[in-house]
Order: structure tokens, then sequence, then C-alpha cells
């Protein structure tokens, strides 16, 4: 499997993005097709003794800025390492096309260098949430702030396509995002979704509050993207709000410090579990080839673990079940898919 | 001051309610008129050694349900003690108005018993939050699940007050919870909430990430009722999540067990700090006379925090100055104020 990796994408390019890959060729016999300007690349790796065996360059001049735009990544920014790995992957250079650089220009650059499956009306940014009950996949995370009924009718069966090939959930309960159990609650977006969503029998398991969702309440939870990035950053807010409420307890006095090391093993687990770098990146779901977004601040074992991520993605066949999937039934048609 | 209570409302209904009104009698000086069922609060008080000095009993022949529909407060159930209650203060004949019962309920049955200040398009129901910073207020947190950009002003104008006048922040920070700073971030909603509410200089101070909440990062944070109700449930289950992880944590060994008596202290405070209960009710914004909405599990303890918010939201004039703001500009003529 050759995975296509953006070079200068995240806050740790390229040094962190060039030692993940080579972790990746070693550890997990990948072949990368790493983008970005060659001459740069190449000198980071011999200045800091990483093998580019198994990493083949694929020149890009150009790099995204963080105060470039999302939309740059089709024009002004046509030639940066994101770009051209995105229009790699579409020519079929690649089996999975990685990236830690901005969110919102890969959504945009996957939307329109790769494309959508046919039938599939927006792409999904999918976050994998540790819970109580093991992990849970939520999606949308922010790439479509508004959406119609039928994005989040399309979402549950994308998700819940992934969370059984990817995650290997076998038979993935997928529910709802709403603000009470009853069909009748939420808005006009969540009745109406519920409807649609209710006729998808195998595994619509009905609507979940936001409480249940660090409890494991679901594998699947789906909401529009602004609820779901209001709810991904309520979950790193508050728990980290209160590790560090915890923190000041135990520096209090000698005796909570001392205290600190009976638990110290218990709270390291604890910390591991929560740590986005166990979990990968953040999948798009809904493109004709596999993206996956890597954390911003990625080192090179998240940057390895990506790209394993990537990888999986490729070789259990979520993109091509979701493409029957779409043309089964809950499609649009082609010339309808950009309509809000 | 009299506050007017609901006798029935709530999991501990009547006794808990009946403690609480006989504490705020003695602690706070209120008086109270209690509606309800006049010989169940008798016997109520009778066999639980309860004084009813300073508590008058409002008759009111039926009790709201959990079965009940939200609805079912202004024909089916129009002699609840909750319907009873709010007539009253709608008549004058107390100051404020207390219920643990049904939110739902009591947000329809304030609309049109009490009705809404001149000019308020809906009311709101507002939760205070703990923070590692103090005190935060949320609107809405689930009375209206569906927005326009004008009930969203109107939000941050009346929190604005509350926080100003009840919990006597002097210039409170009002912003829009989004997906992002920018004011081009998030939905259609939030781009044009956040152009009405950038006109309001002395108190905007611009979008609030979700993530920022729990650490304070601003007084007042405004949303619509889905998206509240979304950030109060999240809110609720990491930190319950979190807690029962970092219990389990204490429980795995001897050794674990005896460290948790060095921190048991702080622990508790922190527990403590975050109970409902220290913080009383949830007020509703918007509506004519004072209306609060105490949690459903309330003890005596936190009917008499209630009681005690509802005086203060009374004696503090919050209501006049919102209908004063209602009226200089941001407000509907009445024959639009039920048009979404």
């Amino acid at each position: 499997m050759r995975i296509i990796v953006d070079a200068f994408g995240g806050d740790n390019a390229p040094l962190e993005i060039l030692k993940g890959c080579a972790l990746a060729v070693r550890e997990e016999g990948l072949s990368v097709l790493l983008a970005g300007e060659t001459e740069e690349i190449k000198q980071c790796a011999a200045q800091n003794g990483i093998s580019l065996a198994g990493i083949e360059i694929l020149h890009a001049p150009d790099k995204l800025l963080m105060t470039d735009h999302a939309g740059d990544i089709l024009k002004a920014k046509s030639e940066s390492s994101m770009a051209v790995g995105l229009k790699a992957l579409a020519a079929g250079e690649g089996d999975a096309f990685v990236s830690a650089g901005s969110t919102g220009a890969l959504v945009m650059g996957s939307t329109f260098l790769v494309k959508r499956i046919q039938g599939i009306r927006r792409a999904a940014i999918a976050s994998v949430l540790p819970t109580n009950a093991g992990p849970l996949l939520l999606l949308d995370c922010g790439a479509n702030a508004d959406c119609t009924p039928e994005f989040l009718l399309q979402f549950a069966f994308m998700g819940g396509i992934y969370a059984q090939k990817v995650l290997r959930i076998a038979r993935p309960r997928v529910s709802l995002v709403n603000i009470g159990t009853e069909e009748t609650k939420g808005g006009k977006l969540q009745t109406a979704a519920y409807a649609l969503m209710r006729q998808e029998e195998h595994f619509f398991a009905g609507n979940i509050e936001a409480r249940e969702i660090p409890f494991g309440g679901c594998d699947v939870a789906v909401a529009d993207g602004f609820t779901g990035n209001v709810i991904l950053k309520m979950y790193e807010g508050v728990a980290s709000a209160l590790m560090a409420n915890i923190k000041a307890i135990y520096k209090k006095n000698i005796f909570t410090t001392l205290s600190a090391l009976a638990v110290k093993g218990g709270l390291t687990d604890l910390k591991k579990r929560m740590d986005y770098t166990e979990f990968g990146g953040a999948p798009l779901l809904g493109t004709a080839a596999p993206v996956i977004k890597a954390h911003g601040a990625s080192d090179a074992k998240a940057v390895k673990n990506a790209l394993r991520q990537a990888r999986d993605f490729a070789a259990c066949g979520a993109t091509q079940e979701i493409a029957a999937r779409a043309a089964r039934s809950g499609g649009a048609a082609p010339d309808k898919q950009d309509e809000v």
C-alpha cells in the first residue's frame, strides 16, 4: 500500500512528518509518496539522520500557511504540498492521503480535487472519541456547519460503514445527537433527520443525548458540523479544565504530592486513554479515495498512526461500500449534489 | 418579598419543597405563597414537623405528571400547581415564581400565562456553569431549539443584564458560541447573529469556542437552545465520566485507597464547586416577571437557594432593565413577536 503524505502540513512539519513516514515504512511496511519541496525534504532527512528508504518525493514548490484561507488551495496555493498530494491521490498515484495541515483547506481540497463518491452530498470529518465503553465515532466534526436532513442520513450510513470496517465494531449503534430521546425532540433539522434515519432499522439506534457520549452510549454519533464541533471542543475543554483542577489538588501540600505517587500510574493511563495521538487522525468520509486529517500537533508517532489508519481505511473496502449504499438510495443526482 | 412556589414540581415534592420553603422563611426572611393541593400540603407539614409560618397556601387541585406534554399546562392541566402558581404571578400576587417541575411546561406556561416582556421574541433558560474562573451564564439551554439571529441578540443583552445585576459581574463579557474566533466562522445563524451583536460594543466580546467555556473564557455565552443544551449535557457527561474514571483509579488497591485520604478534602471541594445545588436554579429570561426553574432533583437546600435567587432576581431590577433595552432597539413589534 502506498500512502501520499503532505510533508508541510502541521505544527511540526517537515521533521516529525518525515520521522513518522520513516517509522511507517519500517514498522508497517508501507511505501510513502511524500509531497513537498524536494530540497527541503532531502536536507531535513540528511540533517536528522532519517532514511528515505521506501519514501519517494513528489515535488511541490509551495506550502499552505496559517494565514491562507481554505479556498486558496484551489487557486493561489494550487502548487502547495497539500494540493499536489490531493491531485496525486485523485490520479491514482497512491491509496490514501494524510495531512496534518489546515482542516478547512483539506476539506475543500478533497471535495474539489479528489471529489465525492457519486451520490454523496457532503464529505464529513469524523473523530474517534475515547469513552468509558470504548471508541465512539462522531461526525460531522466541523466540515459542514449547516446541514440538511439528507446530509445527516448520509453521515449516518457512512459512519456506520467506517465503524464496522475500520473500527471493527460488528453491529455499530448509530444515533442522532439530540436534546431528548423521543422522536419529537430537537429542532426542525433533528426531527426531519430522525424521520429519514428510522427507516434504517438495521443500524439506527434512535437519539442520543450529549450526556451519554462520554459513556459510550452509542458507537456512531451523528450531528451537523456545528454541533459536532461543539461536542468535540467541549470534550477537550471540560476534560482539560477538570484535569487542571485535579493537578492543583495534588500540588497543594506534601501529603497530597506524595499521595499522587500511588495513583500516578492510573492517572497516566487515563491521560493516555484520552490522548489523541493514540487514536490517529480524523478520516474524511464521503471522498472518492481515503483522506485522513492528522492532528495539527502530531509528532512522529501520531503521524505513523495516521498512516497506518490510512492504510486500514484503504484496505478494508469502506469507500466501495459507501458508494454501493449511496447508489442504492438516499443519494442525490450528480447535478443536485451541491444544493443545500 | 413574596415568592410563589410550585409545591408539586420535581422528584422530591412536596416534602423537600416544603422544607426548602420553611428554610427560606427562616433564613432569608422571605414569605411564600405555596401553590398545590391544600390538604396534602398541610398533612406533609404536620407529619414532618415543618412549620407553615410565613407560608400561605394557594389551592391547586391538580399536578403535572412526567407523562404530560408541555402544552398540557394550558388546557388539560390548567389547574395544576404550576399553572395556578404562574397565573398568580401574572396577577401580581408574588414577586417571582419557583418550580422544580417540567422545564418544557414551565417555559410554555410562562410564555403564555406570565407573558413576555414587550418586544422580547422568546424567553430563554439560562444556566450558571461553574468554571475555573468563576460562574458563567449560558443561554439558551433548551427552551428554543431553532432560533433567528434576532433571538440570539436578545439573549445576549438579557444575559448581560442578568449577569450584571444578579451575578454582580460589573462589565460582563458576552460572547457568541461559535466554531472559531473569526467573524466569518459558523453557520448562517452564527454569522448573522455576530453581525447584529457586534453593534453592541459595550458588552459583545466576540466569539467563544466551546473549549474555553469550562475555563471561563467569557461571562455570558449565547447559543440557540439546541446548542446550549448540548453544551450543558456535555459538561455534565464529561465531568461525570471523568470523575468515575478517577474514582476507579482510587479503588484499585490499598495504596491508592489510602492516598485518596490525602486528597479527599480537595476532591470534595471540587465536587462541591461543580454541584448544581450550590448555584441554585436556572432563571427564565424574557418573561414579564421572574421565573426560576429549580433542578428536578432539588433537595431542601437547593429549593431554599432557588427561592433566594428568585428574590435577588426580583429585587435587582433586571426585568425592568431588559424591558428598557427591548424598547430601545432590537425588539419586535408585538404582532411580530411569535414569528420565527
